[in-house]
C-alpha cells in the first residue's frame, strides 16, 4: 500500500508501506541526524529516518533527469538505496564513527568486534556504509541494493554505467543526501546557510555516466550549494561548540565499550534496538562509576569543558599529524590516560566538487568544462581547526604543558559557550 | 551572562544562562514535546526544552501589554514560570499523564507513591504542574516560582489581581503556552493547521485583572486562533492513530511500573534522569517478558494494533462513563486483564474560550463583550472520539463481543493506518 | 517550448511558452490582482498574471484526481480555461465591476457600450468571465475554450458530466482559482489566515460528475480551507478601510468614463493596453477637474475619507435594499449626486459550501453525505457589513441626517484609519 | 499615531503615521523595487514603498548596536533617512538612471533639465539620491534629514562620528538597505540565493566610528551576506534577460523623453505623480510613433529582442571602453542612430566589503582586522558582462559586422529566453 508522509520540507512524500514497515528502517527514528549539535541547536532533534525519507524523495526525482538506458527495475533499486543508505548508522551517528577511532586506541579488541560486525571482507570504509550493506543483505533481504550500496561505496571509479549514474545519484558531491540534509538541517536548526533550491538544480541537471551536465546558468545555484554546504559545516556540523561535546560523547561511548558500560550488539537482532537510547543509559548509569562519572556530570548535569582551538596553519600541521596513524599513537594513548578528561577533535573542512561538467557553447561546437578546474567559478575555502576540550582547570595546565613542549603551541582555554 | 539561542521560529530568544544551565530544565531535552506523535508525523521530534524556551519568548512579549501596576520583579517572576511551566512533566509528557490514570486501577500502591512525589497537600490537579511546583522548590530553589505556580494551576479565580494577570500569561485559554505550541507543532509537523499570527494577537491584546480586551478588529484573530487549535487537536495531537500509539505506551508504561520493568525515581536527584530514554529501554526489555513482550512487538517491531473509532452520541455517552471513575472500574479492570492487547482512550474534544472580553464603542459609552457569549463569533465545535485498540484478532473478537452485550455498541476494527 | 517560471508559491511552474506569449495573457501583469488593497497591506501588489499561472498549476495537479472518462484533450483544454480563467479582468479586477454597478445608475449609455463589448448575448453574468469568453474567441483564436468558459460560469447545473468536472475545477467552491489565491494573497499580504494545505486537498479528492468525494479524514482539511477563506474575506479582501478605498476607486472609474476623463477601450485592440495605469492616468488628470479632483485628493495625497461601518441586523437590511436594484434607484441618485464624495459598499459575507461529498462506511455499505449538511462540520458565519464613506465633515452630517430620517440608523464616522 | 504595518517579512512595522502620510512618500508605491525584473521573475511587483519600511526597521534595530554617544534625536534623524532613502527614485528606479545615462548622448539639453530639478551644487552623485535631498529639504521641509543625506551619500569617508555611524547604517555595504532588499527580493522572486539571516548580523555588530566591529564568529554570517548579494545581482537583479528588458525600457525612457511622448516634472508639485504609469502610457503611445513603435512590441506585445553576452576579458575591455565617457561617444552615438532598436548594457558585478573589521584576541591583546584583507575569508569574485540586444535579423547582422570590424569581436545572437 502507498502512503504519503507529512515532512514539512516537501509537503508529503508518497512511499510504499512495505518498504519503511521493517524494524531496522524503523529504528532510525531513534538515531539522531546531527549527534550532539542540538546541544547548541536545541531545535535540531530531527533523526535519520526523515532524511532517509527526504533522501528518497529527491532521489525520485533525479531518476527523471537520467540520460541514458536505465531500466525502470534498477531506477526503483537506486530509489531503495537513497532511502536505506543511512541503515547502518549506529547510534549518534558520526559520533559513533568518531568514538571508533578512539576505540581503536583503547581497546583493539571490542574495535574488531564491532567492525566484525559488518562481515565486510574488503578494506573497511566508513562503518555505517558497510554496516548498512550488511543490514540490507542479511536484515532485509534486499541483495541487490546490498550490492548495488558495496558498489556504490567501495569504489571511488565504478566501470559500469548503472553504477557511475547510481553512485551520482546516492553517493556523489550533489547526491540526495546532500540535496536534503542541507535544507533539512537549516530547517530544523533555525541557521540560514543551508537553505538552497534542489527543485531549480534538478531540473536543470543532465545525469550521465560522464557526470552531471548542467548549463552554464545553473553555475550560480551550483556555487551557492557548494557554499552553502561549507557554511552549514563551518557553523553547524562543526561549530566549535558542538565540536566538543561530539567529542566528549565519542570519548564516552568508547570508554563505555571498554568497560563493558555500553554493551554492543553480536548480532542483527539486537542491532534492531542499539539507538540513542543505550548510549544515554549508560551515560546515567556512568554517575556511579569512579573513572567515568565526569561524562555524566558534563553531558547531563552541564558541567560545562573548557575548550582551546587551533586554526590556520598550526591546526593544518597538527591535523596531519593526528590523521596520520602511526605517529600519533603515543599521544592518542597520553590522551586517553585522561579518560576522557581531555578530548582532542581535528576537523578539515574541505569541499570536493567532483563529476561536475558544463556544457558550454562554441558556435555550432559543443564541449564540456569541469566545475572544479572553472577558475572564475567560486569555491569554498579549505580550512582546518583542532579543539581541545578540558573537564577542569588541572588538566587544562597539564595539557597545556604538553602542548608547549612537544608541539611548541600554546593554548589558551576559555570556557565553553563564551564567545569564540 | 545573557546568551541567544536559535529558533526555527522566533530566530534568537536572548536568555540568561543561569536559568536553563541546570539538570531540571535541561532534563526537558529529553522529554518529547508530544507523546508519540512522531509515528505518524515523523518530524515531529522537538522537546519540552525548546517549548518551554517559546514560551518564555511569547511571555517576555505579553508582559509588555499588562495594564496596571506590576512591579517589574513580579513581572520577571512571570517570565521564569513561563520557562519553568513545564519542568514537572515525565517521560512522553501527557502520555505519561494517561499512565497513571491507568495505574490507578491497575496498581494503587505505585500510584500513590509516584504522586506522593510531588508532596502536594490540596486536592492534585495535573500531575505535572504538582511536580513541577517541587522542583522548583527543593531542586532549583525558586520559591517565589513555586508559590506562583502554584496560585495559577491550582485556584481557578484567583482573587488577587497579579495572580489573575500571572495566570492569564502562563495558564488561560489564551496563553503564552498555546500561543507558542501551536505554531511549533505546526512547524514541526508540516501540519498548517496552526499557523497562527501571535505577534498581531499580541499586539492588539490589553492584559488586565478583567482578563484580556482586545479591539472589535482582532476578532478574526481570535477565531483563527482557537479554530488553529481545535484542528492541531482533531487532526494532530488526537489524530486517531496517535491516539493508539498513545494509549499503547501509556498501557505499557503503567504495566512497567507494576511489574518493576521501570524503576520510578524515589527522589530529585533521580528525576534528572527519569527521561524518556528510560521508557524506551523499558520496552527493550519487556521483549523478553512473557506477559508484556506485545509492547515491544507493536511498539518497536511495528506489529500493528487493529483500531475502532466511536464518533458521535455514542462516544459522548460511552466518554461520560468512562470519565466518571466508580462506574467505570469494572470495565477498566476487564480491560486491564488484556494486560495492555487491549487499549481503549476516550477524547472531549472541547475548547474553553474563557476571559477574553471585546471592547465595543457605543457612542460616548465603551463596554465590554465577554467573546464567549458571542453569537456572531465561530467557535470550534465539540467532538468526541472513543479509541479502542486491540492486539489481534482474537481479541478483537472478544472486545467486540463485550462491546455489543455490554453497551449495546458494535465496533468495526480496521487496520491501524487505514484510511478512518 | 517549455519552460519554467519561478513562483515563490510552488517552486517552478511548467507552462508552454506559446500559451503565455500574447499581448492579451500579458496584460494581465498590469492588472493587480486585489484592488485596493495594498492601501492597507502595502505587500500586496502581486497581479492576476502570477495568479493565474497558479491556477493553472493547481488545475495541472487536480486534474489527476478524475475519476472518469475524460480523454487528455479535454484536460489540456481544462488546464489552459484554469490559465486563462481571468483574462477578462479589467483594471483593478474586481473594483472595475462595482464601478460597472455605479455607472449603470450614472450613466446607462456608456455602461451599456462597456457591455457590449463582450458581446454575450445571454443574461450577463460576472462581466469579466464574459469579457472572458470574447477574447478567448476573438483576440486568442481559443474557441474550444471559449465554449467551455461560458458553459462552465453560465451554467449552474451543468448536465454534460465534462462540463460538471471542468466547473468543479475551474469554477466551484474548492476550484484551483481558490485554492491558488488564499495562499497567494496570505504570502503577499503577510496576514497568516490563508495558509492552508492544497497539496493535501488534492490528494484526498476524487473529482466526479457527482461532485467532490472525500475520506472523511479530510474534514480537518475541508474546513480549515473554508474558515480560511471567511478569514481572508472578512480580515482583508473587505477588511474596513480596503472598503472605503475600493469604492472611492470604484466610484472615481464610473465618474471618470462618465466624464470622458478615463476612455473605454471600443474593441480587443484596444483591450490590450487597457489597464491600471490607465486609471491611475486619469486619477492624476483628475486633479485638475473641479467636480472630481477630491479623487485625485484622496487616492494620491492620501486626503482621508471618515468611513462608518454598520453591522449585525441593520446592515443585513441594508444590504437586502440596497442590492435589490429597482427599490434602491432613487438612493443611488441621491448619493450619486454627491460626486463621490459620499461612496457606499455593501458585502455579504457568504460561504458557499456545494458539490462536496464525504464517502462513509457504514459495515459493508457505502455513501455519500453533502458536506454542506453534515451538522457537526463547522461552517463559517453569514456576515453583513455596510460601509459608507464620506469626504469631509460636511457631508458626513448631511449623509447622518439622511440615514436617520430615511432608515432611523444612526451613523458613527471616524477617521478612515483609526480602531474599527 | 503609531500604527503597525502589516509587512510579510518582518510581521508587523511600527512608524509613525505622519512619517508615511505624504504624497512623496506614497508616491513610492507607484515605483517598482526592480526595474523589470517581473518579466522573467513575474512575482517582483513590490515597490520602493514596502522597502522603504523595511529598511526604516532594519535600521531601527541597528541603532541599537551603535556604541558611542549618539543622542536619541540624532538617532531619530537617521531613521527617518533610512524610510526616506529612495524618496527621490524615478520611474522604474535605477533603469530611470540608465536612461538618463543614455538621454546625455541622445539630448544634453532634456538630461541638463532633469538634473537641474535636483539644484544640486556639487558634483553629480546617483540622480535619486540627489533628487532625493531636493525633496526632503523643499517637498518635506525636513532640512536635517536632507543635510544628514547630502553628507552621507556625497563624502565618501566623513570626518565627523555621526556623519560615519549615519553612513554605516544607511549607506555601506552592510547597510540597513542591503540588509533588507536581498532578503525582500527573495521573498517576492522565489530565488533563494538571498534568504541571509539578518537578526543574528546585527546581534553580533557593533556600529563605531572605526566601522562595524564584530567577533570572529561571525565570519561565516558575513561570507554569507556577501556571497548572498553576489548572488542575488548575478541571478537575479543582473539576470541576462533582465537586463536586455532593462535597457530596452531605458533607451525608451530616454527617447521618448526625446521626441517630448514622456513629459518630465519641471517641479515638485509634479514629482508627486511622476510614477511608473506615466511611462507605460508614454509606451502605449509610442505604438503609433513611427520611430518608437518597436519599444511598444518590445514591451507590450512581447515581440522579443535578440541578444548577446560577452563575459570574461572581452567583457572586460569592452565595460571600460563604454564606461569612459570620451572614447565611448562616437559609439553611442553609431548605436542610437538605431533609436532602440540596438540596446547595450554593460555590469560589473563587484562587491566591495569596507568598514568592517573582526576584533581578534591574541592572549591579553586584541586588535582588529579588516575583514577585506582576511585571506582565509572567502569573497564574491569580479565578473564582467556586456549585454546586447537587437530588435531584429538585419540589426544583428549590421551590429555584428560593427563589433566584428572596429572590436575584433563575434557576436553571437540567440532568442531573448533561450538558455544561457
Amino acid at each position: 500500500m502507498e502512503k504519503y508522509i507529512k515532512d514539512p520540507i516537501y509537503g508529503n512524500i508518497k512511499v510504499e508501506s512495505k518498504l519503511i514497515d521493517n524494524p531496522y528502517f524503523q529504528r532510525l527514528k531513534h538515531i539522531i541526524q546531527n549527534g550532539m549539535a542540538y546541544m547548541i541547536f536545541p531545535s535540531m532533534r530531527h533523526t535519520r529516518f526523515e532524511h532517509s525519507l527526504g533522501t528518497y524523495y529527491i532521489a525520485s526525482k533525479m531518476i527523471d533527469r537520467i540520460e541514458g538506458n536505465i531500466d525502470s527495475d534498477f531506477k526503483e533499486i537506486i530509489k531503495k538505496l537513497a532511502l536505506y543508505h543511512d541503515i547502518g548508522h549506529f547510534p549518534f551517528s558520526h559520533t559513533f564513527e568518531f568514538a571508533l577511532d578512539v576505540l581503536k586506541y583503547l581497546n583493539d579488541d571490542k574495535y574488531k568486534e564491532i567492525i566484525g560486525l559488518t562481515e565486510y571482507k574488503g578494506q573497511l570504509h566508513k562503518f555505517h556504509e558497510m554496516m548498512g550493506i550488511k543490514i540490507l543483505k542479511d536484515g532485509l533481504g534486499e541483495k541487490e541494493v546490498a550490492d548495488l550500496m558495496e558498489n556504490v561505496y567501495t569504489s571511488s571509479n565504478p566501470l559500469d554505467d548503472k553504477i557511475k549514474i547510481a553512485k551520482l545519484i546516492v553517493n556523489s558531491d550533489l547526491d540526495a543526501d546532500r540535496l536534503d540534509y542541507l535544507q533539512r538541517d537549516s530547517y530544523y536548526s533555525g541557521a540560514k546557510f543551508g537553505i538552497i533550491d534542489p527543485e531549480r538544480i534538478i531540473i536543470t541537471m543532465t545525469i550521465t555516466p560522464k557526470g552531471y551536465i548542467f548549463p552554464p546558468k545553473a553555475i550560480d545555484d551550483l556555487e551557492h550549494f557548494f557554499l552553502a554546504r561549507f557554511h552549514m559545516y563551518s557553523s553547524v556540523y562543526n561549530h566549535p561548540v558542538i565540536e566538543i561535546y561530539n567529542r566528549v560523547m565519542s570519548y564516552f561511548i568508547a570508554f563505555a565499550i571498554h568497560k563493558g558500560l555500553l554493551k554492543i550488539p553480536s548480532n542483527l537482532e539486537e542491532i534492531k534496538t542499539f539507538t540513542d537510547e543505550q548510549v544515554f543509559l549508560a551515560l546515567i548509569n556512568a554517575k556511579n562509576d569512579n573513572e567515568l562519572s565526569h561524562f555524566y556530570f558534563s553531558l547531563v548535569e552541564r558541567r560545562k569543558y573548557k575548550r582551546a582551538v587551533l586554526q590556520g596553519s598550526e591546526a593544518r600541521t597538527l591535523h596531519k599529524y593526528l590523521t596520520e596513524d602511526e605517529d600519533a599513537k603515543e599521544f592518542y594513548e597520553y590522551i586517553l590516560g585522561y579518560k576522557g578528561k581531555v578530548v582532542i577533535g581535528s576537523t578539515e573542512l574541505k569541499t570536493s566538487i567532483d563529476n561536475i561538467q558544463i556544457k558550454e557553447k562554441l558556435g555550432k561546437y559543443e564541449y564540456l568544462n569541469n566545475l572544479k578546474e572553472e577558475s572564475s567559478v567560486v569555491k569554498p575555502p579549505e580550512r582546518f581547526r583542532v579543539h581541545i576540550g578540558v573537564y577542569d582547570d588541572n588538566v587544562a595546565k597539564e595539557i597545556s604543558e604538553y602542548f608547549s613542549k612537544n608541539f611548541s603551541i600554546t593554548l589558551d582555554f576559555r570556557n565553553l559557550e563564551s564567545n569564540p
